[in-house]
């Protein structure tokens, strides 16, 4: 069993390229749902939506997230009507917050309705929300006043200087069922290469979470999502930096120290590997790009291999 | 002025052509809400969105309700998901659901959230939701159990027998701004060819219509829905008979004749004529089918006549 810790596009590829080296059965994603929202009264999870529509053969490959040939029909009405549609919702992605929404309506849970959802996308890997709870990122803007995740990320495109990060609920949450069991149990526990800050940050805020992944440190395989100084995508070199962590490899074995023993990280920061030992982390250097199935698959492989669990 | 009451598209077909014989600045509608629901998280309104899809041009004119030319990308994707797919909602109108749902979650007001719609439709008539409060038309059914109207209208076809109609919500909702004045100050007030029992009655079951309809009661020109003992759509006659109410043009003069001083029934029922005005109320018989705009016009026009205001 191997359970991964994830966030949005980066967890998504890696995900994918691990399904062709193990049975998809067998592996668990504890999902990271600060970046959800409630726009148009729809419930949207944009972490667990991007694995799923991933790990389902049906993500945009341009941007990693939505759905490949997607119609804007709704959202060019929306416009019409002057209504909100700076986060751009495609057709197909609307219907998934519209079941959601509804399910959860009627009473369902996160982890029931994530469930459902991968079950009609013929999903095996089993997806948890890392709370049914509502776990909300907010960012204090270094200009002044505090704005939800995706106002931060979508709207001001992340381009402001942030001063705070705050996981709303975080401390009320529970760990969604399976969640914890999924850390214990796990032989391997990859943290995917997610932003540490608001993608990783906000699945760890949950209480219990540090707790067991502490218990299981040696077993705790990390991917940098930091290669040569910057993130792959998003703002996580920023926000590492912003949160006093210098935004490099190093920065982050330094950020997963206290509870994984390896980081993986790309050959173009092998130079930094004593420095990452330095901080009592194993440094596995491997081809960390994952610009295509193929090379996700050999950088999955390399993850599971680097804590001594080799595909089998 | 004249203000209008009304439910869905036979209102909407009259208020269509109304404003081709009148100025459209002039009309004010009160439109009934109690077949609002929420679904998906949406909060849909179908009666304010027939009439605004009318009188904007984009209705179906096949159906009467939803937009002509509709896609339907969301409802299949939905449909694959294993969603709640009874209630066929289009493309384009989820759009309006969309804008509806999400100005409401911000503090806008019902009423508020229309007049935008109705100016980014560039719809003149003046659109008011009967109250900004919710009144919600839920029905007993003679086998057992109660369901809100769209599960009666929509999931059960109206293809079952009605023991009891109730408003919740009705007896606490306040007149929206501008209902109570729209009757005082209106030259006439016309009762559109809608629903008596869930249409009209959700209406006049807001504390205070009742009495300021009574007072206007010579100004009052119902138009009956009712033709040859049949609804032209819908449930109408059923649900009047159900009610106690006999399913015709007498049935209908009986119903509204503590308010109304004047019924427009289509030639079929002239025969009743005599029967309608034994009730107290003044029959006018006229062409009342609105097969086209052009005959829509027409009845508006007889109506507008029929307490002595022709259109000028």
């Amino acid at each position: 069993m191997i359970t991964a810790l994830a966030g949005g596009v980066g967890a998504a590829r890696l995900l994918r390229g691990m399904v062709e080296v193990v049975d998809p059965s067998t592996i668990t994603a504890i999902v990271n749902v600060g970046d959800d929202t409630r726009l148009h009264g729809l419930h949207i999870a944009p972490d667990l939506d991007t694995v799923l529509y991933t790990l389902a053969g049906l993500a945009d490959p341009e941007t990693g997230w939505g759905i490949a040939g997607e119609s804007w029909t709704v959202m060019e009405e929306l416009e019409r009507l002057g209504g909100e549609t700076w986060f751009r919702l495609g057709d197909r992605d609307l219907a998934t917050h519209c079941y959601r929404t509804q399910r959860l309506s009627e009473g369902a849970t996160l982890s029931e309705v994530t469930a459902e959802l991968a079950r009609a996308r013929g999903v095996r890997v089993r997806l948890l929300p890392v709370s049914d709870d509502p776990v909300r990122t907010h960012l204090g803007l270094a200009g002044g006043g505090e704005v939800p995740f995706q106002e931060y990320f979508v709207r001001l495109r992340h381009d402001v200087a942030v001063s705070t990060v705050r996981f709303a609920g975080a401390d009320e949450a529970r760990p969604a069922p399976g969640v914890l069991e999924a850390v214990d149990d796990a032989e391997v526990v990859v943290v995917c290469p997610s932003n540490p800050v608001v993608s990783i940050g906000p699945v760890v805020a949950v209480p219990g979470l540090l707790e067991h992944l502490g218990r299981r440190r040696d077993d705790v395989v990390a991917v940098s999502p930091i290669v040569a100084g910057a993130a792959i995508k998003g703002p996580a070199a920023r926000l590492m930096a912003e949160s006093g962590f210098e935004p490099s490899v190093v920065g982050v074995a330094r950020w997963y120290a206290p509870w994984a023993s390896t980081l993986v990280v790309d050959r173009a920061d092998e130079a930094l590997a004593p420095a990452v030992e330095a901080e009592g982390v194993r440094c596995v250097v491997t081809d960390a790009i994952m610009s295509d199935v193929e090379r996700a698959a050999g950088l999955a492989g390399a993850v599971l291999g680097a804590v001594g669990r080799p595909p089998s």
